[in-house]
């Protein structure tokens, strides 16, 4: 830090276990992923690529070696997961982890029906290779799950294998944990919690008043995840109480 | 591509005639531009200088050598001639296109009012110095026009030399083919595509569940427009069915 | 400019008294930095490191000389001095002051409360050392003054040495002189305006649409804040009657 302010709340500090800022990156230059590791590298804990946008980008390995280099593990959408098995193409998935180097791979089922036992299989599969950060939640803001089913859902793909699950938003913050509005569906975390262990969860939060809504709920070493580059550093200002939303939040509880 | 999937829709290539993205640079700096060709370059049929920006912005010679150098071409954006013609000043406006060795403009009375004959008369005779792109279509929320009267200005304008006719929206993608909300005028566009051959429409486009509607109706090779640099990659990914959007949308028609 | 354009309005030139662009950095790399000011260097008169992200982004010694090498001075966002005055740490902010060569300090209340005589002190001390600018509003949308009150603290704080006052807005654009909508207070605002000169007054507008209603009121050269880096190219041309928003509005008033 460049100066000395007193009672700032207490950060975990990387390599971390909770309070983990996982960052999307849906496009980004060499150069741009350079900046943002100049300015962010060190609040940032994983970096997703995000959806099946390494599809499409140029220079793959030179951006993943980027971050491995800076000490930032990286990995594919979970959307690209899915669109190698709708394929029948999970073989080929495989292939591709092990030619690009990854230690993480994203399974989820946000745009494809699949059985909740094969997610778990592949999950299991994968945890054999990798280290699987599972998701829950459709992409389909029609397609609502009752509260005791998230908790059903998340067990039983912690219990195959995933090293973390993550609650569903998308980019946009507007599905899955969230209504339309992107108004927090604050029953559903609060019921998610009472099963879960906090720390086993990354929500999905890009918008701001989400990312405080968190950090009141459950501190500043809650686990957030899908921050656009450019908002980390006011995310890490928000998970220290120095931003006028949680300014009074982490005062009133000294 | 990065890896192999199979099954992806086909998708047209560059120099093409449809299927084009046209990207809204409204101030990029040189390496701005830089970083957005590695990244989006291919992906990036033609880019306009939004507006007036390019009366603003420095480097205007040096941008515009870039763009050309990695084979996208480029123009100023509508205002700007409007600027010059309201002024009085339309044979100005001539020589800055021949100073700056401009391939194509854009005709548009998206801010004045201007006699539809005359409209065409620019476009007449800009069509013999440059490749003529004409808009449609007002920036004022409150002028809506009938389905049958924008089929009768873009014959006219096409008629009169319009290589491509860009369905306005502006930046924000919330005026002529859209309303309010950005929700797009669904009967309107229908209505259109009766009369217009799809190829020759840009539809301008800048929200993500614009882009998602038009290429549901036209398919993966629809001409869309006022795409922000950052939502190149992301947009294509929508055009191949490999982002939730669509995702589903692709798998159908198989 | 790049080309000539007759009728366009007069601007100000820098350094100016007024038509102020006030931009907010809230996180830029050094390159990015290098490339905004590349771009808008030549449109923008001051730069705010956004609250208090100035604490956790590195490279803070840099960033001031390279902004300060381009004569563009720069100042911490007010949230960082009461950051300092909540914990008892006034003197410790003075020396951060002098240890990083400031020439400007924001002094706010838009998070804590403290007594309007006691920010006047604030105000009237650290004019001794720096240039002052205060702001006045808070950042809870439920805190809302009367005008009068309004007007009063203002000409308290420039009675106590600030050079300019900031009408609060933040970063979104939805407190202070705003409703939550964003929609500008506009009886508040022709209140203040006849009671306090116009460029005396900052007013944080980050909302386009914000920048387009001050402009039609008071002018091209109305001070405006809280702009993004990317929008200072967008907003000179709103300044200049040269984007569709204000195309007709000074077209008209020749």
């Amino acid at each position: 830090m460049n100066y000395k302010l007193n009672n700032i709340p207490n950060r975990t500090v990387k390599p971390r276990e909770k309070g983990l800022t996982m960052v999307m990156d849906k496009g980004l230059s060499l150069r741009q992923v350079e900046d943002f590791i100049e300015v962010a590298g060190s609040h940032t804990d994983i970096v997703k690529l995000g959806w099946t946008t390494s599809f499409v980008t140029p220079n793959l390995k030179e951006k993943l070696k980027l971050y491995r280099d800076n000490n930032i593990p990286v990995y594919f959408g979970g959307t690209l997961f899915e669109a190698f098995v709708i394929r029948n193409q999970f073989d080929d998935y495989r292939k591709v982890l092990d030619e690009y180097d990854m230690k993480y791979v994203e399974v989820s089922d946000g745009s494809i029906e699949i059985n909740h036992d094969e997610k778990c299989e592949y999950i299991s599969k994968l945890s054999s290779q990798v280290t699987v950060i599972s998701e829950v939640g459709s992409k389909d803001e029609k397609k609502i799950f009752a509260p005791y089913k998230w908790i059903k859902l998340m067990k039983a793909e912690i219990e195959a294998g995933s090293w973390k699950v993550i609650a569903e938003a998308r980019e946009g913050g507007n599905v899955g944990i969230y209504r339309d509005s992107g108004e927090v569906r604050q029953g559903l975390v609060d019921e998610i919690l009472t099963q879960i262990p906090e720390e086993t969860i990354i929500w999905e939060a890009p918008q701001k008043a989400q990312q405080v809504w968190f950090i009141e709920l459950i501190g500043s070493n809650v686990n957030l995840g899908n921050i656009a580059p450019a908002e980390v550093i006011p995310l890490e200002t928000i998970r220290l109480g120095l931003r006028g939303d949680t300014f009074n939040h982490f005062l009133n509880m000294k």
